[in-house]
């Protein structure tokens, strides 16, 4: 029998009609047309997608159905064209889960550098991470420097570039690169040195580009948007540069039509996301305390043999909130604190030096 | 002054509330930290975006929003992360409508060829034209191969690949490609040759590969889906194949959050598509009468000085509506019919003529 993969939907319906819209979904997401007009067995017996369970749940369905993985081959874009497509066309429906074949999952193969080795880099075996981000877009690259060099005295691990910046003219990738990494080759400290994180931007070229440029300047880590850069050039990126660690942003992932465990820890982790930024419960967005909960366990559990991914809640949190974060993620999770630092303005060090230190001295139960 | 970019967001917010929450979108969208942080001039004065104008609506609010073009560039990925990305996270705000400064949208450049080009390949200078999609994926190169000539026989215009078939075992790219194209060579007809469309997938080296064939091949027509392949890698491709014609695919465009006049219509074609397929009303999907239209509108309208790209209903089309259909778009359309078709299964030529002959005799007012 060939694999399948199972695709799970939550669907908005009445019971009357929940058998025949989860058939039309898997209709749509696998020939889009009548199956009566199908002649050929194997199509009608493999890719045919099939309904393989409808349960009620409170206010909707939850409809799993099974693809052939035949349809997607190996690549990334045509996994989410076949699990989600044309289906998020409809607004009734969210896609909610995904059980990958394993030979699928082995061939994307995860995080080629994960939790552990996130950690590694900053020397830092046991407790949480620590990260801010170069901002606002609009400063020069030689301010962006100074702002780098603050973090990096402070003790931040990762500083990584605000998902705004980009390639403007304002601030070329090349100029900020070139100011960052000088300002960080400045600041002695006893730990590791902090590691800078550009964000790549631009087609897959533009990226590559970045992405060389970056490494000659001994960058080890970056960041993509996967759903700007497209599944398939995300993973390309990932598959072409195994020693480079990858930070997947949220941008344009939408909000509810995908779940976010799914598409953030699960399927981002799958394509080799080393770490996975979202928003934190309790910040600017509307993501609950559960849904940050799956989310942290979809980037870290031990299913499929993969790398652990490092879950980066963010999103308008404060040095205040350290503790309550700790005592919800544990020490599995990097920590983003980003405008409540910036805030702080002349006294920027301090506030990041209290951000490190309670990051630093939470005693992890 | 610096030309800026005007996007129009619909806000489901309660009245006292609204003014925060407009300039907090505004501030995601660009500098994403507390502005009472931010000492730098030009950022405060340039960068951070502005609220324009807030407008009460039946159910929500319209709230108009001008960025800094220059937190743009020329990349279309960041376009889009600029106008929509964090944004795209909160479920109460759709993205409505953005206008682009002038040099920004001459930079992209719209259609390379467009409705009058895509009509004087089929030689159909003035009716609608039709288009039917080779389907179910699953079938081997050599039965695409005979569906395709039945379609040429019956007098299809265009013959695109549907957007499940990418380069699967059971047929790759390149063999359905020569089936497809060996097929169609053998169809002997009075008016011009049926167009072969296939559809492009995988990183936009594979896209690359994949349209350096078809060119070879002697193609002219390709279709790819711009929110898979990501906006930058789409709109590469345009640029790098100026003969080449982009037919645009709408799957993973989501529902209703970003605007499918907008998002399909206008960006895309300002990108480069120079047709766009989407859902239409009374189909498989939800879109209602007055978004088709104006998603035609926007596809075809004057404004910018851009070729039109043809609008292309689709999605459970049928022949006994094609006169509706025309009454609805008038003669600048393409109309998509496929599962109708391949029902009628051993008389589809027949279907298919009744179709064509349909779209030929109508009588435009």
């Amino acid at each position: 029998m060939q694999p399948r993969l199972e695709a799970t939907y939550l669907v908005r319906c009445d019971a009357r009609s929940i058998e025949e819209r989860a058939r039309a979904i898997a209709v749509e997401q696998s020939v889009e047309m009548p199956v009566s007009a199908i002649v050929d067995d194997f199509v009608r017996s493999q890719i045919v997608g099939r309904v393989e369970a409808i349960t009620e749940k409170d206010q909707f369905f939850e409809v799993r159905i099974s693809l052939s993985a035949e349809t997607v081959g190996d690549d990334p874009g045509q996994l989410i064209n076949m699990l989600f497509g044309n289906t998020s066309l409809h607004e009734d429906v969210v896609l909610s889960d995904v059980a990958l074949p394993k030979e699928l999952i082995e061939n994307f193969g995860g995080p080629r550098h994960g939790l552990h080795e996130l950690r590694r880099r900053v020397g830092a075996p046991a407790r949480a991470l620590t990260c801010s981000p170069l901002k606002p877009q609009g400063l020069p690259p030689a301010q962006l420097g100074e702002l780098a060099k603050d973090f990096a005295r402070a003790g931040i691990d990762y500083i990584k570039d605000d998902h705004g910046l980009a390639d403007q003219a304002y601030s070329p990738f090349a100029r900020r690169l070139e100011a960052v990494i000088l300002a960080l080759g400045s600041v002695q400290r006893q730990s590791r040195a902090a590691r800078y994180v550009p964000s790549l931007s631009g087609d897959l070229d533009a990226m590559r580009a970045q992405i060389a440029l970056a490494k000659d300047a001994g960058v080890d880590t970056v960041m993509v948007a996967p759903m700007i850069a497209g599944l398939s050039n995300f993973h390309r990126l990932v598959r072409e540069n195994p020693t480079v660690a990858f930070v997947a942003h949220p941008t344009m992932a939408g909000a509810g039509r995908i779940s976010p465990p799914l598409l953030l820890g699960k399927l981002f982790r799958i394509l080799g996301a080393d770490a996975v930024i979202f928003p934190n419960y309790g910040g600017r967005f509307g993501y609950s305390p559960d849904t940050c909960r799956a989310l942290a366990h979809a980037a870290l559990d031990r299913r499929d043999g993969l790398r652990p991914a490092v879950p980066v809640p963010a999103g308008g949190m404060t040095t205040d909130r350290v503790v309550e974060m700790l005592d919800f993620y544990g020490a599995d999770v990097m920590l983003l604190i980003g405008g409540a630092l910036l805030e702080a303005r002349e006294h920027l060090r301090e506030a990041t030096s209290a951000f490190v230190t309670e990051v630093h001295r939470y005693a992890y139960g």
